[in-house]
């Protein structure tokens, strides 16, 4: 059996790139800058260059390399094509390929998010699950759902985009992607602020809330120290996204359900938040279905790539 | 290569029973009764002595026969066993285990919904797909999930138990299961009859709803008719019914979507009025996925069970 792989993720400033054991253990990491002029064309290059430094760095030899898993923000398909990666500056790209010809390696891609869900199922929060949805609360709500211990890309890249599930049809302001109700207009850092401004607008009552910049932070923060009114934002974005949880749970029935991304570093009170709401609305067999913090961070990425490869 | 498999689909009052090619060709269909006395104790042996039969009977021999699939009413794990099949009087069963010990053939044991929608993606409205949502609208709404052309039955069982999907918190009326806004409320045929009855009862218009029985049949042919009442209750039930496909379509992003049971013998309009509600409601990657009708009808359980042994 080969000894190491190297799982590589493509942010829009700097790729993450791990060393890793095939058993999953990390050996090494480090970043490189994301070069993005002329439609990204030195980023594929670029990576190749340092994995081929380390290798030599290390004195490890090619035969002893399952491989390279790359992730990226875009919807790769299952073959380890895009069609374009707005962020990279990139338009259609048959990644795995242009990979396997730069380093001789074999190289598998997969979308970001899709990824990071997939090294939280082997090494992180769900260690150990094969069945597992991970949403991810960041500026936006993005996520990855892992069906059999691999990564469901769907037919378009779109699986796992669980951000743009219409929660709220009524709602009269309309999402990045065009739509009404989606569940990042809740549930995502900036959807958790909106629903502040909100409820301060709606209500003269005191509030931790208007003495600093409304974040989620704040809200979390304030929600910790019993604010009411940070308690109703709090509760109305449990109530979108545990509801949204156990209908994604009447779907694939995982075994494990991760938050991640910046909002979910509110930890366990948004945790628990969470669970009760999703618990009222979840259908019997999956009312007991776990709800846990991802564990890998940013590392997230860079564990489910080279998981890609081994 | 084995020529030959049992696909087998047990009801509860009789089993269906089919001899396939492993092409998926039909070669014969017939029935027996299910005998639910002492606990079921009888319906695997019954099936078996069924299968043994036909065997004689067709000069096939055991070489031959790739294996004997089942679909069973109830929550049935990866690997065969179930807790219990309240329709059949069953407690818990290892069926795979037991009805290769009776038969001497390999043997597979789905859920009965799980398995039609295999059933649909082999040879039926899917044919060739391998990630598709199949929602069976009869008494409840059912539903079976398909990626890369296996069943997801999910942790508990409860993979594609989408009749339990949460869509309406408010709902003041309780589903069967217990909570309050499950999908199967709207969308299945007693669902509609529900939305026709508040709808008949909120307004004084007229209708071709008030001269008879309110069935879900009745509903789609006075919609058809042009009825204004009626289409307002279709109107209600395609939105509910599209968005939560479009929420779906968030998760695992099919390339097909069909629709089977009783209620989708309406047809074509009812496609329509769905495929509309979906497009609003879907992420635009997903808005043009195909909504099709089912095509096996009471036979997509014995494909799909074929399915799962060839």
């Amino acid at each position: 059996m080969k000894k190491y792989c190297f799982g590589i993720d493509v942010g829009g400033t700097s790729i993450k790139c791990g060393l890793f054991c095939v058993d999953g253990t990390l050996e090494e990491k480090w970043e490189i800058p994301t070069n993005t002029e002329n439609q990204g064309a030195a980023i594929l290059p670029d990576i190749a260059a340092s994995i081929q430094a380390k290798m030599r760095e290390k004195g490890i030899a090619k035969e002893n390399v399952a491989g390279v898993g790359i992730g990226v923000p875009g919807p790769v398909n299952k073959d380890g094509e895009i069609p374009r990666a707005v962020n990279l500056n990139w338009g259609y790209k048959h990644i795995s390929k242009e990979m396997e010809a730069l380093t001789g390696l074999v190289a598998k891609a997969g979308n970001d998010a899709n990824v990071a869900a997939l090294g939280e199922a082997w090494k992180g929060g769900a260690a150990g699950a094969s069945q597992v949805i991970l949403a991810t609360l960041g500026t936006g709500v993005g996520g990855g759902i892992i069906i059999d211990g691999k990564i469901v890309s769907g037919a378009h890249g779109a699986g796992g985009e669980i951000g743009h599930a219409n929660m709220e049809p009524e709602e009269p302001e309309s999402c990045n992607c065009g739509n009404h109700g989606c569940l990042e207009q809740m549930a995502s850092a900036t959807g958790i602020v909106r629903l502040a401004r909100q409820a301060l607008k709606e209500s003269g009552q005191d509030s931790l809330l208007r003495k600093g910049e409304v974040s989620a932070k704040a809200v979390f923060d304030a929600y910790k120290e019993g604010d009411a009114l940070a308690d109703r934002v709090v509760e109305r974005f449990a109530a979108y996204l545990g509801r949204a949880l156990a209908i994604f749970a009447c779907v694939v029935d995982p075994e494990v359900i991760l938050l991640g991304g910046g909002v979910s570093r509110a930890g366990e009170p948004l945790v628990q938040a969470v669970q009760r709401e999703y618990k009222k609305a979840a259908f019997s067999p999956c009312k007991d279905t776990p709800i846990k913090l991802a564990a890998l961070g940013n590392d997230a990425g860079i564990y489910g790539a080279a998981k890609l490869v081994c």
